[in-house]
């Protein structure tokens, strides 16, 4: 496709810019959080029947009680590459008070977030408008950018050169708990060169990017036990043993100072860095000081270091404490027990249920006996030491290699979107379940993500600048319609 | 006094045993948490109406907003030796989660903890049945137990003589923050030639005990700080710094796997025991077996060591830990903030003040920026490890030469109260404002306790065995009715 093409679809998208925002809008006012399932039901039925009305098969598949995966497939000419597209349609819960405007009446406000009028129709917008509602970045962009990608086309008597298969999830944000059976279920109409991620968003200052991986995921719950009950630490300070210092001591051990993990083997699986992944990397512009700056550090946990380095290799994070109290409702007692809850963020190679039982085998060599469930009382009184992991076995990290073909080509795409070069990441630090494509399928994973990094993702008035909307557009457009062999 | 009078005064307490649950029951049924000023006030207006209705002096003295001090005199023949008699009348916060029954609705339970109803009037008691509220063993006990006796005593046309002093202190259980000044304000009325601190259990296994000294008792909340906020685990995990692991590593360098507290001079002031001290506390039976059962403990904190020995010494116990959530509620960020609330004992010699400086000194030491407010922006900028240490400077231990008169004195009476040889011991665990009545009115202090070791002190389901109950009301019935010469 000639810039001739594209510039046809851009001609379309700002002559009908208003019915654009519109359509988008009544997609978002219908309420899509999580786990909400004949809420979700409506949204697929909507999303499905716009996806038929301009020409692509579709169907909201799956078990009744699951929101339904959205199953399509946009036709091309015959003999033309398979790429797939991922998206969902369900969002983050919301919490209206915390929001400017209600999350399910979207609001077109400026940049400084004033409230702008819905433009009549052949009326202009700013790529600085933003478009607030609860999904409007995450994620239901992609599904409206796919549509209106799909109308400038028809408009331009484009025929696709790439039929894309379409995977739309309704369960992202409760943790893809069926995907992996949907897709199976799936399978034979899912075969696809790659499967391309849309979610998540482009680089902090906006340029476009293209991302390799994801981190994967696990967890564990940590806790340990001095006396039965919580004891009066005069009566007993320094002769009865304190859990909340023996589970410092524990979490001291498993992470250095120079914020190196401690744990045998901990990065033992961990897939380094291949020349290709190292080069990506070593091109992707420093965002350190800024987020130094924006975060009040005066380091990183390992000073000087870049977040990406940090992010390919497996993190073990106490995400909390817990001991008796503290504050004002703090009591003189030695605490009964002493709580960490710790997640683990996967990197490529490495096996959740693997890492799990590398944290269990530390604590055992530190001593404890460690079970799944509360000590009994002979337990109690025959080891000094025992530690209580819960953990959950999550999914492990995705990582596609740097040179794989789609990605060069999708590369070159973004940045004749965007009008700016576009960035190769070796990995997102965010956890997604990218994994079931690549288990189930077979088939390589790559994000590519349109929304602006300022999205308020998961937090309120969340919001999609329109800017991104349009490079969603272009750079699906773009894959439609620019002839590709794999 | 003779037996009979013993026996008159525990004929009339076994006939009136309902009449005195009913009234310990209404005075537990107010609320009274520590800092709840209105709340203390109605428990003193209380304690004088039934003191004056007895016929002893008593007002509740001192300033607005703060917890009265109640004051008393129980008249007694004319030139009778004056002792002073201490409890105090607030008690430790509650979580009533936590409780089987609400603290405030007091209960009376079986030794397994079955409700047994409240006995009619002359009906018999348990001396193993409890009292379960908040303040029934800490510290309302000695107040009711002192109010039979009189009444007892009464019945029996018994005349004091032994003049007693009361002061019944309302701020205890927040560190007798006024404690000093209200006792130097009423100083004139006070002068006795011991003081009797009513608080604390008597022995493990219920042995009746008089104890020389008490530990001392300091304080403070130790936050460490990461980002600004609290951080997506995966988009900054392992680059981010984590602060409630640099909470871990701060808290696992004060104490050794040892049990010793490893801050330099931790213990460079602490007066070691005098072989009168060391005498008895070799002659105290061991208690550590029984401790263990009952702790569900395998081992001490220094394997093999006596908890005697260990109250010798300055502790330091983490009585909370607080980072984000754990459990359901976890989320998955890098805490912005991590806190311990550290309560220190202080054993003879040690001055709070030092210990402190110490503690922050040591902090220093691990190379922290040591504030005693929020850091700003520009400390977060340039600093990066900052602590922040809200210090509660509190107060020295005390301990009362072995051979004290007034001990040998009050290990008789005892005795004859509890049917058993009781025990002379060197130190409580407990922290007790002793010093303020050596310090302002240069009296010594001595401790007698009444109730039973497993009340449950400051935690959940505190509770009063009623044995415990009688024998305050027998030992201070022996005191007020055996003459003395000091």
């Amino acid at each position: 496709m000639g810039d001739t093409v594209l510039d046809r679809v851009r001609a379309w998208r700002r002559q009908h810019a208003a019915e654009v925002l519109a359509g988008f809008a009544d997609l978002l006012a219908l309420d899509n959080v999580t786990g909400d399932v004949p809420a979700l039901r409506r949204n697929a039925d909507e999303i499905v029947s716009r996806l038929r009305a301009r020409g692509v098969e579709a169907e909201a598949a799956g078990p009744d009680g699951v929101a339904p995966l959205v199953v399509g497939r946009v036709p091309a000419r015959a003999g033309a590459p398979r790429l797939g597209l991922y998206a969902h349609y369900d969002g983050q819960p919301v919490t209206p008070a915390d929001w400017s405007t209600p999350p399910f009446e979207p609001a077109l406000v400026g940049p400084g977030g004033d409230p702008v009028p819905f433009p009549g129709a052949g009326e202009p917008v700013e790529d600085e408008w933003r478009l607030r509602a609860r999904a409007a970045a995450d994620d239901k962009a992609p599904v409206v950018a796919l549509l209106t990608a799909l109308d400038a086309l028809a408009a331009a008597g484009v025929e696709p050169e790439v039929e894309l298969l379409l995977c739309l999830e309704g369960e992202e944000e409760s943790g893809s708990t069926h995907l992996g059976e949907l897709i199976a279920a799936q399978a034979d109409r899912l075969a696809a060169e790659a499967w391309l991620i849309c979610d998540g968003p482009v680089q902090q200052g906006n340029a476009p990017q293209v991302v390799l991986g994801v981190r994967g995921f696990t967890d564990l719950e940590l806790t340990v036990y001095g006396p039965v009950a919580d004891l009066h630490s005069g009566h007993y300070g320094n002769w009865a043993p304190n859990p909340a210092l023996a589970l410092a001591r524990l979490l001291a051990s498993m992470k250095d100072a120079a914020g190196q993990v401690t744990i045998d083997g901990f990065t033992a699986d961990t897939r380094p860095p291949s020349a290709t992944d190292q080069a990506a990397l070593d091109a992707v512009p420093p965002v350190e000081a800024g987020l130094l700056d924006r975060l009040g550090l005066a380091a990183a946990e390992v000073p000087g270091s870049r977040l990406l380095e940090r992010l390919m290799l497996p993190s073990l994070n106490i995400r909390g404490l817990r001991a008796a109290d503290v504050g004002p409702a703090a009591r003189n007692v030695i605490p009964a027990s002493a709580t960490a809850s710790i997640d683990i963020r996967l990197a490529a190679g490495d096996d959740p249920q693997r890492l799990l039982d590398r944290v269990r085998e530390h604590v055992r060599r530190q001593g404890y006996l460690v079970l799944d469930r509360e000590p009994t009382e002979g337990e109690r009184r025959a080891h000094p030491a025992i530690a209580r992991i819960d953990a959950r076995v999550g999914y492990p990290a995705a990582r596609a290699p740097a040179d794989l073909p789609v990605v060069g080509h999708l590369i070159e795409l973004a940045a004749r979107a965007a009008g700016e070069p576009a960035v190769r990441l070796p990995t997102f630090g965010a956890s997604v379940p990218l994994h079931h494509f690549g288990q189930v399928l077979g088939t390589p994973t790559v994000i590519l993500p349109i929304a602006n990094p300022d999205n308020n993702q998961h937090a309120a008035d969340e919001n999609l600048r329109l800017g991104n909307l349009w490079y969603g557009v272009d750079l699906f457009a773009l894959l439609l319609a620019t002839p590709w062999r794999p």
